[in-house]
Parts: C-alpha cells; sequence; structure tokens
C-alpha cells in the first residue's frame, strides 16, 4: 500500500482500530511487563493463501512504536504455504504483545479476500472478462478491502458515490427515462466520470446505448440475454454483468464476453486467511 | 443496541463509513434529483437468518437527515425468512439512495453474525456449555459484532485488552511462572477484573489453579486431556475451551462439560445475511 | 448546495471555522448581552452580481443554535443588484452577532467566484466551448469554490488527485511513453474513470489519441496549433484547453473548437462578492 | 512560522487540505509509478512579488513524508522575481506529484497577500499610521492569512471573538450607551484586553472617550470628521479608521493621522501570486 | 454558561468525558435495564457553598439524550445549603444513571471554585482590589474553570498564551531589557493586547512604567515595596500583585492598594463542594 | 506511564491541553525570541512529597518539539524534598517558555494525587486493608489521576461504567431483587467481570452472598455493622468499604479488616503539589 494513501487515509482508522482495542492499557501486559525488552516474534502462516496487507501489518507495531522492525520475505500478492514463516517483528515485547491482535485482524481478512479473489480470476483465466469489486464493503474497511481485491489480481470498481456514475432504475425513473438521466448525469457531474447504466432488458440496453452511456451493467439478465447484449452493444460501451457472483457460480458467465464480471462476494464473503504471530523470544 | 452506546460509541464510526461512501456528493443522485422528493423504500429479506442490527441500519438514514422515518416489523434478534418485507424506511428520497449502501453493509454483516451464531448455540444445546465470541473482530467493527454476536446467543469474552487479563504463555514466561504472574496481576490490574489464565497441559492447569486463577483457558489440547481438565478443575475455576472452533468441528466439544468454548469464526467467518432495499417509489 | 453533502462534508468545515473564530466566547457579545435576545438582521447586497453559498451562510447560524430562522428571497445562482435586501435572520441575537462575520465570509467568497465565473461563461456563449475549474482552491474550501463555480455557469474538472486521471509529462516520462502511461493508468484505476493527458504539442497529441485517452489537455499551445489539435481529434476524444486563462484573456480560445477550457482563476483570483448584514434590531 | 504555531495550529489544516485532495490516492501518480524513486524539482517564482508561507509549503511535503528535503534561498518577507528559482524539494516522485497542488495552494495564496500588503504599506510611508487586517479572511486559512500580513510589513488586529473587544452599534445599543458598554466590556472581559470602540460621528467619539475606551474605530466617516476626531482625541485614545480601504482608495486617507488603518481587502482580495514546480528529474 | 461556547468549545469537551466514562457501554445499567423507562431523580446538596456549572451538568444529560429534562431551582452564582434540593432531571432511567458521575464531576468541581473564590472575594470587601485566577487550571478544564471564577466574582486574567502579553524575566533577558521588550512586543503583537510586564523590584518597575507598560505585575515583592510599587505608579498602569495567594494568607495584601491580586489556589487547590443525586424513581 | 497509554490514550488529551493554552500562537515569547535558541531549564521542587507523572511532563515537551532533551534524576513513585532539583530540559527556548505551564499543570495535579494517597496508605500501614480510587475524577483527567493513585501506593477500581460491574440500589431495584440482579449482570455482562455489589446493610449483605456476588461494597454503614459484615462474609466475596474516606477520617475504618477501603478524595480533593521551572539560560 502506497505510503502516502497509508498517512493520509489509512493512518487514522489503523490508530482508531488500536483504541479500540486498548482503551486505557494493556493490563495483562503491563501487570508482568514493567519494563522495556527486546524481542522479537515471527509471522507464520497456517493456511495456503496469497498474503495482502503486510505494509499495513507493519504499520500498527510502527503506530504502537516508530522504533518496531518488521521485515517480510514476501510480498503482497504472493503465494504463501502453511507452514510458512514470512516475516519477522523485532521490538519492545510489549508492543510485540499489544498490536499482536490488530495487525492479525488486518492481514488475515485482507489476505482472505485476496486469496479469494486470486481463486476467482483463475477461474476467468484465457476470457477477456475482467473480475470487479463492489461498494459491498465492511464498513471503515474499504481502502483496505480495496486494495487488497487489487492485489488478488481483481479490478476496482468506482470506491465510491463520488467518483462514479451508476444510473441505477430509480435515478432513470426520476430522470423520466435512460436518455434524459444520461444526459442529465453528464452536464451535473465532473466531466472525467464515465456513466454507467443499469440495464434489465434488452431494450433499455438500446436505450442506453443510444444516450451514450460509456459502461452498461447487465443486472440479473439471462445468460442468453446477455450474450445478445454483448452483441448488440458491439464495442460502442463496455458491459458489466453483476449479480450474486460466487466462485461456486461464476463458471457460467466466462463465455459471454461481458468486459467486467462484479462480486460483491469478494469483499463481503471472503473467509479469512489464518495466520499468527509465534516463537516470541527476548534477544 | 442501547442509545447512549449509539451516541458515544457507534455514532462517529457510522459517520465515518458514511463519509468513505460520499467523500464529496453523491453524484449520481444529485445528478438526477435536485429537489427533494419524499419516498419509501421496502427492506426485504432474501436469504433465512437471524437479524441484528436494526437500530445502527435505522441510525445509518437519521445521521443523513434526522428526519427520515424507519420502522420495523422484526426485532434485533427475530428469526427472518427468504422473501419477508421486515421494514419501511420514508422520506427524502435522495436520503434513501445515498444511504443505502452503507445501511446495508452494517446490517448485513451483524445479521450475518447473529444467524451464524445461533447455528452453533443450536449445536450446544443441552449441554451447560456457552458460546463465547474472541477479539478476532472485523477492525472498527468490534462494538457491532460483539453485539450481533449477543443478540445471536452467544456469550462476550472480554472486550478488549483494558477490560480484561489473559495471561498467555509469553507473560507467563515473563512473569517466571504461573504463580507469580497470577499475583503480579493480581496486584496491578483493577481488583474488578477476574484472571484468566491460558494452559496448554494438566500441568500447567494445576499450578493454575493453585495459583488462586479464575478462569482457565484450555488451548488445543485434546478431548480427553480437556475432560481431565475439567474434572481437576473441579468448580474452583470457571474453564474455557479455545481453538479454531466452527460449525463443523464444535460437536466434538459439546460432552466435555467445560463452561465456556470461544470461537473467532463468529466475528472473522461468518458470512453476509442477504438483505435488499426494494420498491422504491415517491409518496 | 444538497443537504447530504453539508451534512457529511462541509458542517465539519464550518464548525472549524466557527472555531477560529471563537476559541472560547465572544467576549464583547457576552459582556453586554447577558441574557437571550429575539432579533433579527436584514442580509444585504453592496454590489451587483451572482450570489452563491446561501446553504452555508445559513447553516453557519444554525450550527451556533438550531432554532435560528434564516429565509432567503433568492436562490443560488440568482443575479442580486446593489442594495438588495435578499435574506432575513432571526433568533437570539448574540447566535447573529457571533456568527455574522464567519457567515458572510463564506457568502461573499462564493457569490464572488459565482459572479466571476458568470462573467466569464457569457464571454463562451455561442461556442461549444464549456468552462472548467481546477484544483487550484483554497485549501479546505474545495467543496464550497467547486460548487461556487457550478452556481455560476461553469463545469466542475475532477474533485481531486483521487477521482480523476490526468497523466502529465512527468507522469508520461515515469511510465516510458504516452502510450505505456495511458495503459498502465487503464490497467491501474477503477474502470469507471476516464483518462485524460496533458500534451504540448501536435506530435504527443497523436500518440494520446492512438493510445486511447479519452480527454486531451492540450497545454500551453499556440492557438494555431490548437487549431490543428481540435481538427486532428476529430472527436475521438475530449479536447481541453489551458493555461492562465482569465476574463481578460479568453477570448482569443472561444473560436479555437476545444471543448473546455480550465481556469484557475476562477477559484485563486475571483474577487470576493460585497454583502453585508444590516439593520439589527429586537422583535 | 513559527515551529510550535505548526505543529499545535497548522498541521491539522495542512493535513485536511492534503485529504481533501487525495481522499483515497492519487490514481495517476500510483498508476506510472509502483515504486519508489528519489526525485528532484524546482519552485520557481512566475510573477515579481514576496514570499511568504516557505515553512508552510515545506510542511505539506513533509507530513506526506518526513524525509522529504525541503531548501530555499530566500525567506518569508523577501522580494522575488518572476524567473527565479528559489527553491529544491527532494524526495521520492510520488510525493513530489501528490504534493504539489497543496503546497502551491497554500503558498500561492500567502504570497499574494504578503505582496498586496506591502504595496500599501508603501502608500503609507513617511506618515505615522499603520496598516491593519481584519476578520474578513478566508474560513479556515486565517493562520495562515493573518501570518502573511504581518509578512508583508502590516499589523494583525484582534485574531478572533475571543481575544478582542470591539463594540460596535448593536453592543452600544444593548448596553444602554457608549459609556455603559464601555463599563460592561471593563467589567466582563480579561483584563488584558483593551477595549475598542466604533463610533460614526463625533458625538460618539466624545462619548467613547469619557468612557475611557482604549481604541477608537472611525467607521465610513468623511476625510474631515476623521481629521477632527484625530484632534479631538488628542492622543487619549489609539484611532483607526475602517472601510472598504483598498491599494486604489487609500491616498485619501495617509494626512489624516489615524494611527492605524485597517483593510479587509488584504486577506479577501489580494491576487495570488504565481508560482510553479519545475524540472522534475530523478537524481 | 453562554450557549455559544457551550456548543463550539465546551460540548467536544463533555462528550470525551463521556466517553472516558463509557467506552463500549455502561455494563451494569444495561444488564438490569434492557428498556426505556422514563424516570426522575434530584439533585441535591450536601455542603454549603456557591453552585456554579449548572448549565454544564444539564449538557451532559442533554448530550445523552436530548429529550433529557433538566431544571434547577437555583442559578449559578446562587448559595446553596447543605440538605438543599436544587434541581430535578427526569428521562430515560438508563441516561440519569449512564450520565451521573460525569454530570457531578464537572457541577462539583466548579462548584468548588465557585465558593473557594467568593470566600477570598469576601477578605477583599472594602479594598478596590479585585482578584484575578492564573493559567494554573486543570488540563482541558479551562473554559469551565475560567467560567466558575467569575460565577465566584473573581475576574479572570488572560485566557491563554495566545490573548495576552505577559513579558517574564526570560522574555527581557531575551529582549535584552524591559523597554526593549515593551517595544518588541508592542510591534509584534495585535494592537488590541496590553502589554504586561513583570517586576521583581523598584528598580524594574520604573523601567516597566517609562517603557509604557500597561500592566506591571509585582512577582514576589515585600508589602512595603509592594506599597511603595503602587505610590510610584501613580495610575500610570494597573498593578497586579501575584504570588502563592491562599485564603490563609491574603489578608496582608488587602491594603497595599494594587488593584488586581492572582492566585493560581482558585483553580488548583480549591477543594470540591459536595452535591449528589438521589431519589430516582420512575415516573 | 506505559509507552503505548501514552501514544494511544495520552497524546491526544496532551495535546488538547496544549491548544487550550496556544490557540493561535504564543504571542509574548514570539514578540521577543524570533529565533531559535538553545537553553536549559530546571524542574524545582518547592513542596515535600511524592512524585508521579514525569512522562507525562517530559511528554509536553517533545510534543511542541520532539527534539526537547528532557532528563530527571528522581522516577515517578520517589519522594522529593522542597528545594531538590529533580530535572533538566534542553531544547529550543521558546518550547520551555510555551510548555512550562502545561506540563508544570498535569505534574502538580499528579504529584498531589500521589502523595495524599501515599499519606493515606500510610494509615492502612499493618492492616491487610488496600486504599482504592473512584470513578470521582476530573473529566479528561481520568487516565491520568488513576495512573498517580497507583504511583501513590493505591489501587484501582474500575476504570469506567463498562469495565466494571457495580450493582447499586437503583439497579437493584430495578432488576427486582438482589438475587435477580446479580444472575442478570451475570448472564449480561463479559463473564471476565466481576460482579460487585452495594449493600446497606446486613440482611442485603446475606442476599448478596447468596446470590454469588464477588464483591460487597459497604456503603455507608457503622463501623460495628460492617465489623458483622466481614465476619459474616467470611471469605465467600471480597469487602470494599466506601464513604467520604478522608485523610483526616480513616482511622477509624483500619480494623473493621474489610479488604479494600475506596476513597473519592484521592482525585477530587488532593491538594497539589508545588514544583517549577527556574533558572532559564542559553547553552
Amino acid at each position: 500500500m502506497n505510503n502516502i494513501t497509508m498517512k493520509l487515509n489509512a493512518d487514522e482508522l489503523i490508530l482508531a482500530a488500536l483504541k479500540e482495542d486498548i482503551s486505557s492499557e494493556d493490563v495483562t501486559t503491563n501487570s508482568v511487563m514493567p519494563h522495556y525488552q527486546l524481542g522479537e516474534v515471527e509471522l507464520l502462516v497456517k493456511q495456503d493463501g496469497v498474503v495482502a496487507g503486510l505494509d499495513v501489518f507493519k504499520r500498527v507495531f510502527e503506530l504502537l512504536d516508530e522504533k518496531t522492525e518488521v521485515t517480510f520475505s514476501k510480498k503482497d500478492g504472493d503465494t504463501v504455504k502453511n507452514g510458512e514463516k514470512i516475516g519477522i517483528i523485532r521490538g519492545d515485547i510489549r508492543v510485540l504483545l499489544s498490536g499482536e491482535r490488530t495487525a492479525l485482524n488486518y492481514l488475515q481478512r485482507m489476505s482472505g479476500i485476496a486469496t479469494y479473489t486470486r481463486s476467482i480470476v483463475a477461474l476467468l483465466a484465457g476470457s477477456k472478462t475482467k473480475l470487479l469489486d463492489t461498494r459491498k464493503t465492511t464498513p471503515n474497511m474499504r481502502i483496505f478491502e480495496k486494495y487488497a481485491v487489487k492485489v488478488g489480481g481483481g479490478c476496482n470498481h468506482r470506491y465510491n458515490l463520488s467518483d462514479g456514475i451508476l444510473l441505477k432504475d430509480n435515478h432513470i425513473g426520476a430522470a423520466g427515462g435512460v436518455k434524459q438521466a444520461v444526459q442529465m448525469a453528464k452536464a451535473y457531474a465532473p466531466f472525467v466520470r464515465k456513466v454507467e447504466v443499469e440495464v434489465e432488458n434488452l431494450e433499455m440496453l438500446k436505450e442506453a446505448l443510444e444516450a451514450g452511456a460509456d459502461i452498461i451493467m447487465l443486472d440479473n439478465m439471462s445468460v442468453e440475454d446477455m450474450k445478445e447484449a454483448v452483441r448488440l452493444t458491439a464495442g460502442r460501451a463496455e458491459t458489466e454483468c453483476s449479480g450474486n457472483v460466487t466462485k461456486e457460480n461464476i463458471a457460467r458467465l466466462v463465455d459471454i464476453g461481458v468486459d467486467y464480471i462484479s462480486s460483491g462476494a469478494l469483499t463481503h464473503s471472503a473467509p479469512i486467511l489464518d495466520l499468527s504471530l509465534k516463537n516470541l523470544h527476548t534477544v
């Protein structure tokens, strides 16, 4: 994760997470370790997968004590195996103990998302179709979860409501039709944004194409209709297929020929990747 | 969720989640709906489960516009069925559209945890053993996730490092032994806290009991050893069994007779419960 | 300004501005007015122009006391004349006095920008060219200043570095060429964003078009070159002309035929529009 | 700008300005520069003037990366010429690119104010009259704008409503007269503050002097009346002349003999000073 | 306490104090009171004194639940007697219980300061000398403690380092002498501030007077020297006497004739006034 | 004070305290010291006592300038004598002057609490009874004041409402009796917390013991009744005696045999310990 994003956007969230876990002090650690003691602990993988979030993991310890040294033998996106030792954290043992849970909570979740994303991306291999995430992220985790999707080989859809336009049925209804909606969006929004329109049938698709939509989202349409939609679009817009896509059900979508398939499951249903800190010792 | 907790502890997190999704404005909605328009939308269940987080869901809309009216036909902890309509949100349509995703992101995750928790609690029915959560929560989601565990029928372990004592191997090592660790904790920590000690074998168990530990965590021990541990403890302390417990593997632990089984999976691996907003219309 | 944007993005800035002006108390007002006293004051225009920011003006008083009533006879975007009374503020006189300066500081600046923007937009009348703002805004005023540009009839360029792509010479250099830069941006950035490339001559223009840039910024090019650039582009991309554009020098750019002209002066050099509060009296 | 003020009062504003410009990440830079690359860029002057805000400019880059080295050949208050290179910024090229706009937005505005202030101070040369700023500053920019006024040779009036007393007509009305207002202010306010009274005619002036006002503001009075006011005051209080003072109309006020002339234009109407970053290169 | 000060300056401190006491939830109350229950509780005085901080006390409950009704039969500055009932709080019993301690912690401390202040002011009765506070306040309590001093009949010295000038020995040394220090302060500081100089002997006093100091602080001088200092000053400046002044030792200072006596003890050593909530009952 | 607690919990409070004292700049210091000047100042004791808060004192200066060097010849808990020099602060003289008051305000208060606590602990010497603090702390000072109690030899009661259970009369009433209240608390609260019950007579005591309370608070009971209560309890629960305990009246409680005596006076009525900075000089 880029240092600037870390400082401007991630740091305050990580700090809030630490305060969530330490609202006054780490009572247990302070009970038995009244003084500074240099130590080391290892970061171990307990499940095969793709690691993501190493910088965030490291940052947790640095925010507790900037002198903590964290080194890794892997980098974000690398495949890791059960049993591998992939990092060493060296510093005040109290910092290692107090930061452990928060650091792992981030790393396990981010690695879980990267692992799950890569497994789906693999199912799309050979096709032109790319995998997209959604805004179905955990509250106050978007910056981390969208990053993990990219580490896993997925692409990011819009970051939030402010940086992308997606005209859904309610927007279209309010505007008075697909054409009007697209025109209003082009008139109102910063001109650097593409205009995406969600369509539910081929009729709406045609309207959207005529109105000059940049992206068409095919929402819960049949495989046949989606194939026809791609044919009709003929490159005049990008196409996205959406609707409860998971690792289990994506196979049927591979041959449709859409540019993108989006899946909320990447961020809301990926299981964590098991990692732990072991072999703490003084040095 | 209690109003006071909502105001003091949840509000700022919910507001941060809204800002995460709207960093300047909802461009799409503002493009096509320049003016106030009263509308309603329904909250629909798309999967059987247990609902949790209705107050949080409601609060999202209230923080955008305090005049939004949200009413439910279910309450937290109720069983809900696929297809049921369980709520109505009435207010400025722009508020309904801009708040939808954040509100659902909270509700789906919290309901998913409650649903998963209840399914495990059911497996413990008939035994004296209670189900506990852990600190393996999503960063900045603990207040919501621990609440959802309780809604699902689970019990809460310590909230964070500041309000509970759990002496692990490293703490015991630093103290010089189980006995010393327990004594140091009792001397240092606020006297209202119980002292829990993690033990890996029966020898450590005996030491912990002699030292006056209030709670013994049996960490990754065999079923036989745990049964012997419960027998040896003989009510002198509460017992907790811990270690990668999930719905799939909990059956073997039911008859051991421990007071508590803790499971990180409740908060880090529960799948979401699918819910959505439908039938938006002006009124 | 939309209520949601006000609550999520503007409120904390307005509150910070109020605290900047009242770090402990309004000593003068508190000296002579120890008690609540209902009063009214009028908002007067002292210079012809376009008003913008009335909701922000109102919000200043509401944040001090939610019972303050502010009513306007004009709305954002309306033309106002020197001497016109365009609003009444009614509430605790102490609130009227303590909020006056902050409310006017926002309104005068936003109205100044809207006025200046409209005067330039008028110079583009009859052409297809639209007027754009830039990121040359006053720190912590962007949400207000970009809104004022729109009120004045201008269009918004990207809001910030996170929601728009603009490949400048340094980015192109780092990427190894225009083509590579465009490809890297398309691969990395959320796919809902257009890719804009800054070019300094016709050679770069051709490269950018071939690489599939969505928008071409013609940076400090001669009028002749820009005309040729528009001809060469032939609708394959949108074109933007940039470089120290002000009311005084925009005339020469009108006939070039670019889609957009951007001007930093809209936000960094617009003079304020003079407005004041007068005729405070008890009621 | 003093380091302590920077840390306690400016840092959080600068950080907020950076977050305003980077709400998730600098997409363009991250697209083409995935890795650290040491580089340098030069700070160039594009317009004659007075530079102010160099420490703030520097701080923007340090807040993104504390290892960024910023060196200047000029200091705040120095005259600078179009074409001069006055600084070098050395660090991760991504930091140089991501911080550029925010750093320049501060420096250009502050230097613009210093330049404009000095040009008016020059018009007062030879007289005893000093130039004052007002509270007509841009919201959340006061600490920077008042500093720039001082750099330009102006003096600061009160910082905000909490640290200075200025009894205006409404305060006097509420108190029941000039005398009562002055007495109430002396009784209520911390005794270390002077009491300033705004008067509109010579009658009020006499009352204010008798009441023991420390400073008299002559508000929108004729030149003749102001001369008479100065004569009548005879050193018993300091005098300040106020009312839409700009570079264009200050000449007529020079010979009146007031101690101070205040001008809102210093902060609300000074044009920016054009500066830019050029010649970015790796090192 | 003024509503504007409450909203802008006190609210965030009160909220922080509430969060300090409720970091996740009020476990005890939530255990036994799962539902809303309207109730009332009385505010009782348990010690004679002067009450101060009733608005702050009230605000604690309103911040937990804006529907809580708090009414008082006394107002700030009133004398209260042991056993008197001076207020009723009506609202959700859970709010009454959860807010009790924080509300009383503020009220007891503020009333303690007002009580102690008034007892010293009484000792100055008949003299022209006024009692001043200092900056020796409890961190993050200044806005409350300085207000309480005023309620008790004392006067406020400067609020903080930003709104008052006090040249001490080190400042004078750095400037090169009293005269230079006064001149530098007058040149640098906003002109609305008075200049105070701390002197330790009559020689320094004379220098300060000649330099035009507005206020002279007589620091730890003998009673005789202070009398002589007042005589020498002869009204050319205000005089302040300072140095470990308490109720026990102030008598010797009454006849000196200084304008002000300052006492840090007002805020750092006033004992609290005992108050409590009693007779909670449902209604 | 532990570094982690300092960073996560104390830093933002200390920073807020500094901003409370410097809302724009230290005008006096900046007037006479425009440039960096290395200097030293000594920390002197002016009253016998126990020092507490040295890390906090040091942190004040570090937050202003991380290069400030603060060294002590004493550590928290050490006895100090009037006249002793116990520390040296070395750094930019402007930092030394601007941080002085805030640093001393913390140190004096914390040392006062430690001193007062130790003096009471001394009165309990020879008995088994330990001294406890309460939640009667100064708002936003709890983390500092509870630490100071421990430095003085006292023990901490619960930190706040979230980490300890104390069933008072109102809770018991709401639950329907002592037995029900204890059961509800055990069912609701995290199981790591002990359950404390406040009793007013021997009848309630018996109920509480039968209900399985972990701690019994004897509230305002007679010495005789308390002795009988201890006898009846017979080690089945811990006992705490409470009610306006001060240094003056604790003697009568020493022989009762309770496990703990709690005293609000430790934090709300301890006089400060006088300390000051002296002998500032350049180096």
